[in-house]
């Protein structure tokens, strides 16, 4: 199979590939690093990485941030980092890629626990991981010649200590579950799915 | 109470705003009817209109749309229309209003059914409003004073029969059941819940 994997050098990009890479012909995707450079945040540079990817089986985001900080100084302009990045990012790989896409393949993107459980400081991750969610859930409805599409919604990660400070009572997910949560959406036949590990 | 209907002229805000008239001081909000004229997809339009306003009780939307169509066809342009108005709309009057309100006032945005039931053509409003969902259970956490938001979020109401044929198999939900979960987000004491009329 041949699978874009889109973050690749990230906390989870780096375990997912290292994963998959043993069965499969992987494209490492990352801004500065890995076979092709893209930002997500860039339109052309989207539409860039496709046309020289080409066709592919399965693409695989472990990419997009946000804005992490306290509502009553949040700008308009802060909250875009993330419409911008984990949201319209995300989006803009599958509005892109569904015509590369071979059939049969798949799209997973990434979301996170802060949709339905969230903390403080937490609402504009808290808003664009649920509009991923809501939009794996409804372009499901639509992908033709049985293109899938999940999103993997975990919770904080083990391998990231620096967050556990910030997510009180949020017991840290092991990376293992992650990239099985993952695999499942990838190699598995499901549709639609917002794939929680928490 | 001072209650700002955002949206006041509209299908939803009509019957919102008849309903409240008769206890409240109302302030309506529309882009080209009510009392002060608004388009929330303009940053500028929103600080004008509450510095117009000054404090209030209660912000109450009524208000946002999205593109509507199929995602084979979907640019990011389209897509834009719902993160533009629904989304970023209602999310600026919260990240604006937070600075006008009165201590024990509250927030009600609108979202609806296809976060969590979606049809085919809904990828934006599913995603825009999966993502107002996750924003309003988010901030919950952190407005002062007593102040308050939740979502309304009803499924194809019945004054609206042109959308009936796009919603399959929806049960057409009465615009009374919608008013009465206006009237429990701005009346009531709950805060950071999505209130399902379906």
């Amino acid at each position: 199979m041949k699978i874009v994997i889109v973050g690749a050098s990230g906390t989870l990009g780096s375990k997912i590939t290292k994963d998959l890479e043993k069965d499969h012909e992987i494209i490492k995707v990352g801004t500065k690093t890995g076979d092709i450079q893209a930002d997500i945040t860039k339109l052309d540079s989207i539409k860039e990485m496709f046309e020289k990817i080409g066709s592919f089986d399965a693409l695989v985001s472990a990419a997009g941030g946000g804005h992490f900080g306290p509502l009553k100084e949040m700008t308009t302009e802060d909250f875009m980092k993330g419409v911008n990045s984990k949201f319209m990012g995300q989006v803009n790989l599958v509005l892109l890629g569904q015509h590369y896409i071979n059939p049969g393949g798949s799209f997973t993107l990434i979301t996170g626990v802060l949709s339905d459980d969230p903390v403080r400081n937490s609402v504009n991750l808290a808003a664009v991981n649920s509009a991923v969610n809501g939009f794996v859930k409804a372009a499901a409805l639509e992908l033709e010649n049985g293109v899938r599409i999940n999103a993997v919604s975990p919770g904080v990660v083990e391998d990231s200590p620096q967050l556990f400070s910030a997510f009180p009572g949020h017991k840290p997910v092991s990376m293992e579950r992650v990239v099985f949560a993952y695999r499942k959406s990838i190699l598995g036949h499901i549709t639609g799915q917002v794939i929680k590990e928490v």
